[in-house]
C-alpha cells in the first residue's frame, strides 16, 4: 500500500475507474485485463501490473470483480479523503468546473466560486455560490479548505495567486496558461493544456 | 531533433516557453538556468539537461537568449505546425476552449464549434460560429480538419464518439470523463482531469 505509485500509473488506475463505472451502470460483474487494455490502447501486461500495485482481491477465473477492482482503485488513490476546494473566476471555465459532478466521485468537494464582478457574485451554479473575492480569507479559514482552482484570465493571473497566498492556500490548481511564482511552502498543480496538446501533435 | 523527446520534458518545455513569453513582454533580454529552475520547482540541472534537447545556440556568459530559446522550442515542438480543429459541444467548457486565445500561439487553429442546440447555432463566440453537427462531416472534409475537442455531457460522449469517427475525424481530445470505444486508427488523447488531480492530492 505504501509503494510510490507513479503519475502515469495514476492516470491509468483513473481512465479503468472511469471504464469500471461504466461497466457497473450496465450491470455488467466481471472485466478482463483484456478488456481493460483495449479501451486504453496499451498492453494487458500494463494492466496486469498496474493492478498488482493494488490490494486488489477480488480476482475470479472469469476476470477480476469489477465492483470489487472499482474499490480497490479508490482505496489506492485516496477517493475518498475529502479534499476541499473553491473556484477562482466564475467565467465559462470556472463554471465548467463548477458543473463538473464527476469531481465529488474523487473526493473533491468545491464549496463555493469567487470573483470580483459585482454582477456575478451572489449568483448559483450547480448549487454553488459565487463569492465576492474578498471574503475568501475568512470563507477558506472557516472552511478549513485550502486548494484554490485558478480560472481567471492570464493577464490576473500572478496577481491573483499573490492574494491566494497572502489568504493562506496552500495549493493552487492553475488552469491559466501562465507559470506562477509563489513561495516555495505553497505547491502549484499545473494544469498545463498547451504540454499536452503538444504531446499529442508532436509525433502526427 | 529526431531525438524523442519524452512527455515529461514536452510539458516542461512549454511551461518554460510561458514563462519566456512573460520575460519577452517584460524586456528582459537573458534569463538562467535557474530562474527557470525556481519558477518550476525543479533543479537547474534538470533545466539544462531539458534544453540541451534542443538545437539551441542562443547561450551567452550571462544566461540563455530569451527570443533565441524561445524560438528553439517552438520550432523543435512545432508550435508552427497548424493543427485544424473544432469543438464539440458549445457549453461551458467548449465556449472556455474557444475563447483561450493562447490555443493559437500552439498551432491549434479552431476552426468551428458544434452542437445540436437550436438556441446555440448560428451564434459566435470569439469570432467562431456554431455550427449544427449534421454539418461537421462536410465541413471537416472542407477544411482539411481531422481534430475533434469534446466537451459533451458525459452521457453523450460515446455516441458523439462514434458520430465523429463515421465523419472521418482521425484524433479526437477527450475533455468527458469517459474512456471512448472507437476503432484502433483513431486516436484519443484522454484530458484525464481526474488523474491529474489525484496525482497531485495523492501525497498531500
Amino acid at each position: 500500500m505504501d509503494k510510490k505509485i507513479s503519475d502515469k500509473v495514476i492516470s491509468r488506475l483513473t481512465l479503468y475507474h472511469c471504464i469500471l463505472s461504466d461497466f457497473i451502470n450496465e450491470n455488467i460483474e466481471f472485466i478482463s485485463s483484456k478488456q481493460l487494455a483495449v479501451r486504453l490502447n496499451v498492453d494487458d501486461s500494463q494492466v496486469r501490473k498496474d493492478i498488482s500495485l493494488l490490494n486488489n482481491t477480488g480476482k475470479s477465473r472469469v476476470g477480476y470483480i469489477v465492483k470489487e477492482l472499482k474499490a480497490s482503485i479508490e482505496k489506492t488513490l485516496g477517493f475518498k479523503k475529502e479534499k476541499k476546494a473553491f473556484i477562482i473566476g466564475a467565467g465559462n471555465l470556472g463554471s465548467a468546473l463548477a458543473k463538473y459532478d464527476n469531481f465529488t466521485n474523487y473526493g473533491l468537494n468545491i464549496l463555493a466560486l469567487f470573483d470580483t464582478d459585482k454582477n456575478k457574485i451572489g449568483k448559483i451554479v450547480n448549487g454553488k455560490k459565487i463569492l465576492d473575492i474578498n471574503n475568501l480569507h475568512e470563507f477558506a479559514q472557516n472552511n478549513n479548505a485550502d486548494i484554490a482552482i485558478l480560472t481567471v484570465p492570464r493577464e490576473f493571473a500572478q496577481k491573483t495567486a499573490e492574494f491566494l497566498v497572502n489568504a493562506g492556500i496552500k495549493y493552487i490548481w492553475n488552469f491559466t496558461p501562465v507559470v506562477l511564482e509563489v513561495p516555495q511552502e505553497v505547491q502549484v498543480w499545473n494544469e498545463n493544456l498547451m504540454g499536452n496538446l503538444l504531446q499529442f501533435t508532436y509525433n502526427i
